[in-house]
């Protein structure tokens, strides 16, 4: 009977793919952030979905992570 | 011998998908904007790839158009 009321927005989509990529290549925020040339406290942001990031940024995430942009917002 | 050393970028990938997305539904840039709560020049500008879209947008015109807003970004 339960029902999927709220899907994750695309921010929370972002952030969870955010922190799994980055944890996978075992980098902190801080060396994530330096490879996309953004601020560490910026990436944790994202990650806690704070933000409403845009697009160039989401694009430097997903070139330092090696990933295509679209991959940062599949569920 | 020709490669290709100028992929799209996130926003010409985003702009190229808005504009046949929104094509394939027969719907004019003012009817999409309406849709997803945002000016006409606004998806005008998004569609010439002038516009560091947010996250929040890109969702937007997403649910406007019935797609995932990862969708949005593949190439």
């Amino acid at each position: 009977m339960t029902k999927n009321r709220n899907p994750l927005s695309a921010r929370e989509i972002l952030a969870r793919n955010l922190k799994d990529m980055r944890g996978k290549l075992g980098l902190s925020q801080e060396a994530l952030a330096d490879m996309a040339g953004l601020h560490r406290t910026y990436v944790g942001s994202v990650e806690r979905a704070e933000r409403n990031i845009s697009i160039d940024n989401i694009e430097r995430l997903a070139k330092a992570l090696n990933v295509h942009t679209s991959s940062l917002l599949m569920e």
